[in-house]
């Protein structure tokens, strides 16, 4: 009988590639205190993506924080870059290290750290983390 | 320089129609205390549509209170349902009624109400409720 | 690829019947104090039966509210009740109407109310009330 | 194997009888704005009694609200009333019973509420309240 | 009086023994950066297994962190493996020594911490925890 | 020694007159479900103007409850109304009297509330509400 | 030997007499809408008066609710007139019935109503709320 | 005035002496993971003893943090114990000590700690700690 | 207009000097395990001391932590040492230094921190601290 | 359509420049205990300036942390200063460094530190931190 139900409910959604996620868009703006040893926290709660597998969405509180060198993230570039990751399949495991490779190239930063605290699936939340270090 | 960087930055997102709504996927099955006086509550902490004008993301928390008559949602293909308003461009306003109507349509309740609290935009965050109660 | 994946993991418990719903281990004692207009709450965060279809376990919190006539239940053979359910597959609507059942037979309250409040699946948590009433 | 741990950790405490109550400790005081429609609420979080079978004690919060007519309970004497339970074997339906009718008794309150929540026993928690109005 | 009450009410379930922990059931996938300094935490709110003695549920939150080496534990496998102890009798002090075994040998991590705190028995609730650290 | 004190740091900070509030920047769009009973609930944790009297800011949160007629307030148009405020030197007390006349008269609603909680002034915290109903 | 610690320690302070209440110091001022169906609500975390046997303070939030009829308290001489209390011994019980008295006699509300909560003495809170109607 | 008072409603109520803590009831079970590096931790919240002095009971959360050797204390014996605590006279100071000394001698840990926090006496709450490390 | 009001309504409050901190009234009582590390915390959230140019009220939470060498500070004379900076005028920065130094001279502490976190005026809270620690 | 809406509802509100930051109303007051290690934090919940090219209002928690030498900042002069910012038109990661510096220069402190903490604008909000330590 589970089978029944299982075959009668499920769906598979669209599922987009990773060509879609916009690095493009994000933009650098000069750090006027280079000097100053500074901290920037970005908090974005809003963070989805979807599972490849099934196309089910993930939601997650997305953190980026690091030390400039010098050079700052355009905060409405970043949201458009978080945003295109909303139809890509990727997991969960995988979206921090994307996000952390994209973010040190454009800003070279001294360090560099972006964790996502996922909603439970199965009962089970998980949270990742990935940190950068300039060498 | 305010004009040259919303030029800049400004993107619009796709937008899907009214009509990528499942209305079609959601499956009543039988009550099988009609006589009880009961009260049903499904909380959705990750709905999410987009803006009809810009293609931004909406996030809230969606919640549908009902009295059944002589039937249940499937919880299943309540997930599929409101997953599937998931690229959809509508007003919060709108929300809140267009599933009210598909669920009363689908389970002829004794009352239903939907609810939906949505992060702030802003800086200002929105609450709309919608009640059905049979004649 | 989704089904390869469901394939490989897919498993299914075991799942006891209705029949190990242990009613006979309720105790009822006398309510010393009848006249007295008194309410009477029981709260167990720590309900779990599992799904009929699946095996897999719902959690929950389950508080039974009631005002006694001339009876209380004695509160271990309670606890011993509600332990019985916990490899009984039985859907989260039917909890709440067996228990109201089984205690208003135990008790004949003046009124009573179970409700029971589960932990998400697919993102969505449930909350169920069913209410009783001598007539 | 059960059953030889339980004879080796089972012990039994000394439980006090109900005649160690000092409700002869109450003390009342002239409530000086007798017309003045007002509301008292005193709560003793620091409540204490034990079981009558097992002597191990039972935790909770004890809270007593009412409309006083022409009196008012002296309140160090309600400490000392109420930390006499400490050592008296009772069962907490029991307890909020015996509290509403010393008190209905020493004050000829309007009305007189005694409520109590109890910390879980075998997981459970137990809230019990009892009501007074003056006909 | 006390020996008969507990006479009347006392129940012994059946507990299964270790052989029923699908140790067999975890599965692993490959972390595709392996490089990166990463920390993953998985945290199950709905851990539960059984008194070996009084065949009563334990309920707990089960937190897995760890540094992968080259490895991830796939979650759905981990789902089924820690719900695979659902009716297996085994000390609490037991449980995570025996999850970070079982993972390490799957995983070979950098390294790895097994926590679970348990709600509370006899008023007092339990925290245990294990860490490996590669050598 | 006190009156030193204050001369030397006193100081009145410049108060737009009422004529600067944007009355007219409100704009009403349309209510596509006016047969359907609904609430809707605007928070604006980002309410500021400032005392009449000295100039000093005043912070709180302003909340709009309101079941509409046939004309919804549009999100936008009403964060510039709202920020128009933030210079104009205006009593609390006056404030929610102010925005209610406004918006009654923008969407002639069934009925409508506004409320504001205003932070600690002199260790007090002041909340006003004004409410409406059509006749 | 308790009796020696207590003497040893035992200490009296000095107590204000009633006379020191500044009553007069209470401002009206002219509500501008007094039409319009408004609550105000003044709440005074720092509220403080001393034990007229011991001369020990006790601590409360203090709250003022009223629907004021053509007049509102100037919110600065409601601060002094309440500080004034900070030396007077007086009962918790009284403290709300004085101010409610002098503030219906400054402003001839709609209706009043004054609550205080005070910090635990000897373990136990109390809350004492007195409400007024303008016949 | 105030001794009159004192004299009225001063009681004295009955103190054990260390005697009756129940050192004897503790039991030691063997811990089969000596290897491997676990934290234990026992909360409980339901922690009382008596003022020497006066009798009043103080009321507090103890918490047991150690890292075992090769033992572990049995769970209903540690219950046992701290409730032989219920009407020994000691100072909340020495309450934890004393833990920590018959702890350390049952178990022979590698470290082990004792907390505890009291609730207000006199507006003041207290928290005491006292560590062991193994030589 | 300013002017005219602050004239109006500006009060100063008596002020105690110096001398009336009761520094004398402060008890140490003997550390009886010198030999075991022990940190003890008093928290006292009812401490209130005034302003020296206003005599208006600070309130504040003062936290003391100290290591003790052989002695400890009775708690009651404790409170009655804080009770007498009731009325006196002193800065917020000069409360924790002179605390600090009384406890000090009193105890010769191996280390000891006076903490006060004060609630907020003209909208900003202050927290200050300062440390001792034995040579 | 949505450039139409865009530009119906789009407006630029007037933005000071840097040189309405009241840097000069700052003083300076000797600190008394500059042999004392002193910890002094600051906390402005209302902290308000508004975006440079927009002219909307950014809000946020302003903290200021500092060990002083021989000079604390006076508070209300510290407020007057923080209000100044009001309607300067200036970004989130210049404020903290730019409150940073005017303080270092009156205060030639041992260490300081500024943070803000910025309700979300796009979903996300941003933290900015920037540390002094005198060489
Ligand atoms: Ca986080
Ligand atoms: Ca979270
Ligand atoms: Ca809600
Ligand atoms: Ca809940
Ligand atoms: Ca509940
Ligand atoms: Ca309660
Ligand atoms: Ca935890
Ligand atoms: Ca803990
Ligand atoms: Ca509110
Ligand atoms: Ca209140
Ligand atoms: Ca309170
Ligand atoms: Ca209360
Ligand atoms: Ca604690
Ligand atoms: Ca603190
Ligand atoms: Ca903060
Ligand atoms: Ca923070």
């Amino acid at each position: 009988m589970e089978q029944r139900v299982e075959d009668k409910y499920a769906r598979r959604w669209d599922v987009d590639s990773y060509d879609t996620i916009a690095t493009e868009v994000l933009e650098a703006i000069p750090f006027e205190y280079p000097g100053s040893k500074t901290d920037v926290v970005y908090t974005d709660p809003e963070f989805t993506s979807v599972c490849p597998w099934t196309g089910l969405p993930d939601f997650g509180t997305l953190t980026i924080t690091y030390v400039p060198g010098d050079k700052l993230v355009e905060l409405k570039s970043l949201k458009y870059y978080l945003n295109s990751f909303r139809n890509v399949g990727i997991l969960q495991e995988h979206v921090v290290n994307r996000v952390k490779e994209d973010l040190v190239k454009l800003l070279n930063p001294v360090s560099l750290t972006v964790e996502a605290e996922f909603r439970p699936r199965g009962g089970i939340s998980t949270y990742v983390r990935a940190d950068y270090r300039r060498a």
